[in-house]
């Protein structure tokens, strides 16, 4: 029996078939419509009912990037895509494919892999971070995702954490996501290229948190600065969680987090620094090993687990 | 049935005889004996003695300064009272006084009484802030006093939202308490006084949080400047609590909060303008009503409902 994990993203659909297990057994991608609603819909019905003509699905999980409101089901807001605005998604997706479906805030549903089939696995109190463009989060305290009053929560990457710092896209200003996403890598980069030598003012292409990372494995000073600016707010992120929730576990994930240890190393040391001792002793961090299938498999245990 | 409900503070012990519907119907205090165990013991014993001698205990619950482990049951660190490092509080007091025992870290007691007693009642998610010397917080989850791994949670006041910020008594940076509590308001004004006109350098005892806040009464301008830029600190905590746990409701209580809407209205907008808009509207933000017998009535709570 399996279930089908939607991940909703600003440029593409990922679809997982995914065994009741938690094991991802395939899975296709498709670009994402994201200022027409119907052609939206459309792609996602037929992408659903792809898989629902090969094999039997006992349900859908949809992750959507934008607040959920867990009393009305409705997707709320996706500054991403303008079209998931106050949307009975679930119900409306549900009608077309007569499955059941369960929709959850994208860095939600991928906190939940990492919880179910992750490292967090038999744990009570974890969090999972994915830095992609933005800066995504969900927790899972005692042993259970947590949503809050409404289910919005978690949006740690919208904490203050450099007050009058970057603008950032949710009208406030120096959230912890203006510094620890690509976004945040690529500001950095920009402010310290200023008067600096450094491979990055040759490039023929836009700069990507991807070159920056690239020059700096080659040993440029200027990209390696970066990521250890970038690490070191990152550990101060996880500090904050620490700190606040006395964690077992931080999971980091999202194509940002490609870079491997040459953000996890200053980020733990950070972490260290910025933590009180005895919650920091009770926490790991680690980078995800589901990486860029958590989103799927996730929302596809939550499909599973929405109907036990 | 009462049960007692004693607050240790850095300076004064509070104990309170409390009915098991939370009603405080009698109090005393006493000193803190701060660096001698035998004598705290001693007095904490012939303190609650004092009680038992007139009416019958259910039970006694002990809010401390510090981080208490829910696996041991140990006090393992006060940061104010050295002589609570590692030390079975519980256990020693009980075989004393041949009562069931209870200890929590205080500002946890005080976030659960404003849950079962105060603006809390009925809600399933909620913060409390205390502004005293430092910052202590509490928060509630699901309906439960939240501890996360080992019951060190929540230490929100050592969240980092000033890198490179002011000396926190924690070792870090730019926490939140360095700005958000008497010592951050003191610290605020002696920045703003420099080359500043201020009725505030006539004084003639020296400046507390509280002379403070008479001058702003006053109309001083460096005295108002200072509450106001701590409001807006208070703000953005506020703010970090909502985005981060979605909640229903932040009760703000402590000494420092009795300067009343001098503080409570800068720090509401500024939450307002640092919050997710769904979100914030989920989350009222008041002024405690249990005020200083927060921490005795909590006390008190938690020794009623560890023993169901």
């Amino acid at each position: 029996m399996y279930y089908l994990g939607v991940d909703i993203g600003g440029t593409t659909i990922k679809a997982g078939l995914v065994e009741d297990t938690g094991r991802l057994v395939d899975q296709t991608r498709i670009p994402t419509v994201t200022d027409n609603w119907s052609a939206l819909l459309s792609s996602l019905t037929t992408l659903i009912q792809g898989f629902q003509s090969r094999v039997s699905l006992k349900g859908v999980g949809i992750g959507v990037p934008g607040l959920r409101n867990r009393h009305t089901r409705k997707v709320i807001t996706s500054p991403n895509i303008p079209s998931l605005t106050d949307v009975s998604l679930e119900k409306i997706v549900a009608d077309e494919v007569h499955l059941p479906v369960t929709t959850e805030n994208d860095a939600n549903a991928a906190a939940y892999a990492e919880f179910i089939c992750g490292y967090g696995s038999g744990l009570q109190h974890m969090a999972y971070l994915t830095l992609g463009t933005g800066l995504g989060s969900g927790v899972i305290l005692d042993g259970k995702l947590f949503g809050g009053a409404s289910g919005y929560a978690v949006e740690f990457g919208h904490t203050v954490v450099e007050p009058g710092g970057r603008s950032c896209s949710c009208g406030s200003l120096g959230c912890l996501e203006t510094l620890v996403s690509a976004t945040g890598i690529l500001l950095t980069a920009l402010e310290l290229m200023r008067g600096e030598p450094s491979r990055l003012h040759e490039l023929k292409e836009p700069l990507t948190s991807e070159l920056v990372y690239h020059a700096a494995i080659d040993g440029d000073p200027v990209a390696r600065a970066t990521l250890e600016i970038t690490g070191r707010w990152l550990g101060i992120a996880c500090a904050n969680l620490i700190n606040a929730l006395n964690l077992e576990l931080i999971v980091l994930g999202g194509g940002v987090m490609a870079a491997g240890d040459i953000l996890l190393m200053p980020a733990v040391e950070s972490a260290r620094r910025h933590s009180l001792a005895a919650p920091f002793q009770d926490c790991r961090i680690v980078q995800s090993r589901l990486g860029p299938e958590a989103g799927m498999i996730g929302a596809a245990m939550i499909a599973r687990d929405s109907q036990n």
